[in-house]
């Protein structure tokens, strides 16, 4: 392909995408297919010849489309959301096109530059301490992107260790370095993300669930307690990992009592606030992230609700100086500040902040509705985007409606476990995502509540209290201690991590 | 920005590309920009209200462009390519629109599924052993794609520690998992990446370096020492690394040796071919890989020189269930397959391997032009697109004529450390790559030498055999040592680690 048909073909791919992007909401938000479905409808191996652009293309619809399951669809309300918007993408276009590989500073001057003002324009959006921002002096803090959260929690954890290392070592000079390791232990949230714990697994080190209190929020006393009876345990703490906005609830560990533990113990404090950081920009949001001084690393991801397209996660720490040499874990990257870039300029900072609360709105109107219904209840604080709900019942009648919502293929949403308890989470996701379309979402969900409710007293009048669990999704709550409270119900081992979640019916075997 | 004005905006985005591809060798390939550029070129902080397309766009040419290392140049000779081409930005296009995050089956079957069959496809085009191709029976063998051979690296490194712990707890049950882990032992080339080290301080495990011989590949018998010395100290040899294609000359371990020790010993035996893993597709040059049978994962960047946009590293393993429950470092990704199926389809295997065979031919051409100088030697066997030469004299003049190569900044250049050696590396990195360009770039570096050495010889002549160093880039070879043999000497610690290796002259301070 010679520039003159890209010029054409690119043309015609922009107007594909926006026709997708214009008409996604006909089309429906979760796919029919069965496990394996695409392998046959492609040759085994690649062609010897080149294909012409007209065969590929026209397998797009024919092959990917039936397959693809809808994020930006505003029926989509599982997980939480990634971010896509029109600016990001150009920029992303452009980014391929320059097609620098950022790993130093003279491999690309402007990839590495724009991304440390970007850090400093976005640490400012979010009012950060001065130490997290790089400025002009080249000395303290600064931040830097990655591709993903869990990135970010190792990285912090493996300056932890060395740094905690280095200090017990100077303390007690004949400790060898894997005695001091042996002895290392992390704490993170019990309701953290299942990328925290994986982080300690690949370090070789301890991690301790601290349990949450009844918001599901890790307080400082338990914390305090933790660390005291690993410490007369012969322990040494060094890490912990606050979430702001937890997957399963979004729930907000208390890092303004965790701080001062974590500091007054020399625990380095790092804060995930994957979804739930990019509210911070809006000033009634902003005290959610009070505490953050205390903290030696704060990660959030603008890929998923700001509008910059995957992968963005931007990490900043108060000190270079602990991270410098250590442990970027790929090194090479696109040029991905060009997408902050576009995007901080062609919404503005109030355009994002418009977007933002949009969302939060849309959320609190589903609770509404919700908290209208007798039937149901609000299982966590609505604090932003997520609602997490069920029907007042049994853990099998609230799997069977789930089960229900997502067989229709009009909404998708996905589960998690709260206290021991199924529960529905209703994420407001897609940038195009109305109320309209929450009102629909709401009396869908409603109508088949409805289906499930009725058909379970017709199975309880059959058989009496003790009637056959109904056909559902797996085996009841079981697996809940799996690492992931989101998603461990429907994992299997069918390629990859990354590969397992499938869920409801669709499981590969 | 609505779904018009995109339509209108890609499209002059799309013709900006293609104008940028077209025109990209009348840029200057490395920029003259200071540290610290582009910071003054813009404002403190994002824009409250949004900015116009018009005002971002005007500033790519204001703002980006003059820091750009222009690395799709036909006078790009740096590092290692990094692929570019029309097919992969346009499925990137795609992919950025569909924004899926592929971390499960149901987040995106196409995404999951595309990416087995792609897998398959590429092994079949490398001729791996049927182990390694995933097919339909869903057991055994497979591939997938991270971002970096780094990840793959460690994700491999991790594997094989939880299989020999498992393995030596299964025969001794009384140890600890900690115990174990404190006598592993690992092993890599001594020419290995730095990533390769980093997998090793990241698990938290020993390292070993193997000693190369004078083709710079690690040998057998290496190997089966080191082993045997480890074993003798009460270590657990547990994990060799080979490399195919090293960073520095583009050396081959010898993995028909390598493998039998690996499997008698129950190594786990990883193969990163990063940048010479493309080059297989060749028959020709699959020879390089015989000896892929006996090793458990296998690792090359179809993103370095096989025309699939970064980021896609693809990595086989011959058992699944060895990675299943592990290890991937990121969670979500892009649905990335759709680079490879565009590529392959549009080029076909026969252009893909055409595209190969030219990249070695123009090596092949420089090399020529080498030899033909008498002032100039190889330094390392040219097996592929890299050529390893320096002038026959003292480091210091070879780092003075690197040094005006890349200040003259009609190429560009980096070194490395060949035996204490300091070494020009001249790799064919761009598509648009020509004879003439080849011809043009040596024609420079000629008289650049002459340059360099009448002005050496001068400085002989004025202050005898005992003349001090000529004003060079550092200190000389003395920090060999350090773990990237190719960024060692230009490394310092102004962010992070991707921001280090400034070149030359440009020294962020």
């Amino acid at each position: 392909m010679d520039a003159a048909e890209f010029r054409r073909r690119g043309k015609e791919m922009v107007d594909y995408i926006a026709d997708y992007m214009e008409t996604i909401e006909r089309r429906q938000v979760y796919p029919d297919v069965q496990p394996g479905y695409l392998r046959p409808l492609i040759p085994e191996e690649a062609p010897e010849a080149p294909e012409t652009y007209e065969d590929v293309v026209k397998d797009i619809e024919r092959v990917i489309m039936p397959g693809v399951t809808h994020w930006h669809s505003p029926y989509f309300y599982a997980y939480f959301p990634t971010a896509n918007s029109y600016p990001a993408m150009l920029a992303d276009m452009l980014s391929g096109a320059i097609g620098c590989i950022g790993f130093s500073w003279a491999a690309s001057p402007a990839c590495t530059e724009l991304e440390t003002v970007m850090l400093d324009w976005l640490g400012k959006m979010l009012k950060l301490p001065q130490e997290f921002i790089a400025g002009t002096s080249g000395k303290g803090g600064g931040g830097h992107t990655g591709g993903t959260a869990s990135e970010a929690t190792l990285v912090a954890l493996l300056a932890a260790r060395s740094r905690k290392v280095k200090q017990i070592r100077s303390e007690e000079p004949d400790l060898s370095e894997a005695q001091v390791i042996s002895r290392l232990v992390a704490y993170a949230s019990d309701q953290a993300h299942s990328s925290v714990e994986r982080a300690g697994l690949i370090g070789g080190m301890r991690m301790r669930k601290i349990p949450t209190d009844e918001k599901f929020a890790v307080r400082g006393e338990a914390l305090r307690r933790a660390i005291e009876e690993d410490k007369a345990a012969g322990l040494i703490p060094f890490y912990f990992c606050a979430t702001l906005g937890t997957t399963p609830s979004c729930a907000f560990d208390r890092i303004t009592e965790l701080g001062p533990v974590c500091n007054a113990e020399k625990l380095w404090m790092h804060i995930d606030a994957a979804y739930a950081g990019s509210s911070f920009i809006c000033p009634e949001f902003r005290p959610l992230l009070d505490g953050v001084e205390f903290a030696d690393s704060f990660n959030f991801n603008p890929h998923k609700w700001l509008l910059v397209n995957f992968d963005c996660s931007t990490m900043w720490v108060k000190k270079r100086s602990d991270i410098i040499g250590h442990w970027q874990i790929p090194l090479g990257r696109r040029f991905r500040s060009l997408k902050m870039w576009f995007v901080f300029r062609l919404y503005g900072v109030r355009g994002l902040q418009a977007y933002i609360r949009q969302h939060v709105k849309l959320a609190k109107e589903f609770e509404g509705l919700v908290r209208k219904d007798g039937r149901f209840e609000i299982s966590a604080d609505v604090v932003l985007g997520l609602v997490c709900f069920r029907l007042k019942g049994s853990n099998d009648v609230n799997e069977t409606l789930l089960k229900r919502i997502n067989a229709a293929r009009r909404i998708h949403l996905v589960p998690c476990q709260l206290a021991g308890r199924f529960v529905l989470r209703f994420a407001v996701c897609a940038r195009t995502t109305e109320s309209r379309h929450v009102q629909q979402a709401w009396q869908h969900i409603a109508e088949l509540a409805s289906e499930v409710l009725q058909s379970s007293q017709r199975c309880l009048a059959l058989v009496g209290p003790a009637h056959p669990k109904p056909s559902g999704l797996g085996s009841g709550p079981v697996t809940v201690e799996v690492r992931s409270p989101l998603f461990v119900k429907y994992r299997t081992p069918h390629l990859f991590i990354h590969s397992f979640d499938a869920f409801s019916e669709n499981l590969p075997t």
